[in-house]
């Protein structure tokens, strides 16, 4: 946790501030441990705030890293405690995450707050993960693998895609999964055009491919992966189109190594279906980061040009969606090494019709 | 619907603007049926446009309200559709929910965007349900119930708080439910004196009592329950406590009737347990509005100065916690009518001893 603290100070060093307060969820767990939408950390050169409420103080002194002053005073405001060590630490400026805190949040403390709000964005601070980070990532991915292994056994036509969402959760809670990592997405028959397509009433028919995509959490730390099958036999077109996802998804994860830009890992793939046919029909990016959100930076995308480094932890889920027919996107999470990549989801990915 | 944007438009008005910018999941929800953390709804005196990207498009399109006109344009972002929608209608004020927008948003839209943003709040449009919006409220409120007889059959000495949790979850969307409202509280032994406790790894046991506070959605409407019960054997001091917080509850619940603060409600459940000597350990609000979100405004809270009307719907929630002890928390759902209130909740609140 040390190491992420210096690493935050760093930033804050090179944005030339001397504090920084966190507001996001993601950040204040961290930094500090904190995971909860109330509360904040105020990083300084010399200390680690925890401000909380009442609510969570109890929750709060249990959980958080050793070494942070935590804070909790029902009778001012937080922002009266922020002013309070501003002041006795001599601070003028005063750094926030810019597209965390609303614009509503930031009029009251700049009538409140005597120090200079400085809006700062570290999309990259949390993009490199530790050992520590990876155990959780890779206990999650596991959870996610064993998820899609449990609903191949399980799911039938005549069900519903919220009822397999319910049995698929279930299980891998009952695995040691916290939660799901988002809205579970089973998009069946004619719904899987619908790349955000959540489960629904839709009863699964034979004949339908299924695209589910499903993470869990372990330790905060999400997972992401996504599966297309058949039910009973696997039709045309997307019989075909199930090949030409799989092996641009291959090509992509075979073209990640440290130094490479993550939109040329994103043109890898969209290359290779653009020349099958489907350019148009691959509608959003390759892929994402993935960590305490499920969704961060850096992207696998057209304009994204962050060098790839050793530590990073990426989806790569190309997709092709056929209005009125239906869709196909395979998606795994990989973690970039010193030479290439580590696939972290193991479950396969022929095409399987059950 | 139309009654919805009727609203929007009256308090659009109030505040002298001929449009406003809708970015709120829960907001685009009420006046356009857009249920999603992405895209935007841009109210005119004259059009209701949806502005989605392609990967929400088709989605939407089946979704949403009759009479919004859908716009999606992968080659321009949204703000420059905007700009365009708003320098068609003449339209030189932009209202923005202030509350919702982050400062980075606010500070592209100001490069982008010739028209003034006003920062707005409209913490009551969603406050005075209607009819069709009860009809999810009660389905979700149902199930609650059943979920708690279903979880006083299930849970025993020897499960987990997390076990718990999941058995229940996985009770409720079998009859229905989309998901839960919020991450659901198993707070069982010592872990009842955190009144935002998640459910964890403990293992309950006999003499313990357990908190479990937790909801429903149905049709993107919450339910919100709790109730605390004992395994084994009831023990003082809670035994005792049980009877003071159920007694302020139902106080408090009795108090309720158009016409009154949420302030004075607040104040008779807070006074009770204050008699009792147990003030400095109800820490929290006695309740809050629920809707679309599982936390709206008004809230019944000592500072709440707003007046109750006939179908708004609040919970009341007292509670006492003894650090190093345990907790007990009561809690309904209650719909404000002509002459009182309609409890939603009906789930038994006699103490419970499995």
């Amino acid at each position: 946790m040390l190491e992420r603290i210096k690493r935050a100070r760093r930033q804050m060093a090179e944005k030339g501030l001397a504090a920084m307060l966190f507001t996001s969820r993601e950040n204040k767990f961290y930094i500090a441990g904190l995971y909860s939408g109330s509360g904040y950390i105020l990083l300084t050169k010399k200390q680690v705030y925890a401000i909380v409420d009442g609510r969570y103080y109890l929750a709060q002194k249990q959980r958080m890293t050793q070494g942070i002053t935590l804070q909790t005073d029902s009778a001012h405001p937080a922002a009266g405690q922020i002013e309070r060590i501003l002041t006795e630490e001599g601070i003028d400026r005063l750094g926030f995450e810019a597209d965390e805190v609303s614009f509503g949040v930031w009029q009251k403390w700049r009538g409140t707050l005597s120090a200079e709000l400085v809006p700062v964005s570290l999309p990259h601070l949390r993009s490199v993960k530790s050992e520590e980070e990876l155990l959780c990532i890779r206990k999650a991915c596991r959870i996610a693998d064993q998820g899609y292994e449990y609903i191949l056994e399980h799911i039938r036509a005549g069900m519903t895609e919220k009822q397999a969402e319910n049995e698929l959760l279930y299980y891998m809670k009952s695995l040691g999964a916290q939660k799901e990592s988002f809205d579970i997405i089973v998009a069946s028959g004619e719904n899987g055009a619908m790349p955000h397509a959540k489960a629904g009433e839709r009863v699964l028919q034979p004949g339908d491919f299924v695209t589910m995509d499903f993470g869990v959490r372990v330790g905060e730390y999400c997972s992401d992966i996504t599966r297309s099958f058949a039910i009973g036999e696997a039709r045309e077109p997307l019989r075909t189109v199930y090949g030409i996802v799989l092996a641009a998804q291959e090509q992509a994860i075979a073209a990640v190594r440290p130094g490479r830009r993550c939109r040329e890992i994103d043109a890898v793939a969209r290359d290779w279906i653009e020349k099958a046919g489907y350019g148009k029909n691959f509608s959003h990016n390759l892929g994402h980061s993935m960590g305490i959100a499920c969704h961060e930076d850096p992207r696998f995308g057209p304009k994204d040009e962050t060098v790839l480094e050793p530590g990073m932890v990426l989806t790569v889920e190309p997709g092709i969606y056929l209005e009125g027919i239906g869709g196909i996107r395979i998606e795994d999470d990989i973690l970039v090494t010193e030479s290439g990549c580590e696939v972290l989801t193991k479950a396969p990915k022929e095409l399987r019709v059950i």
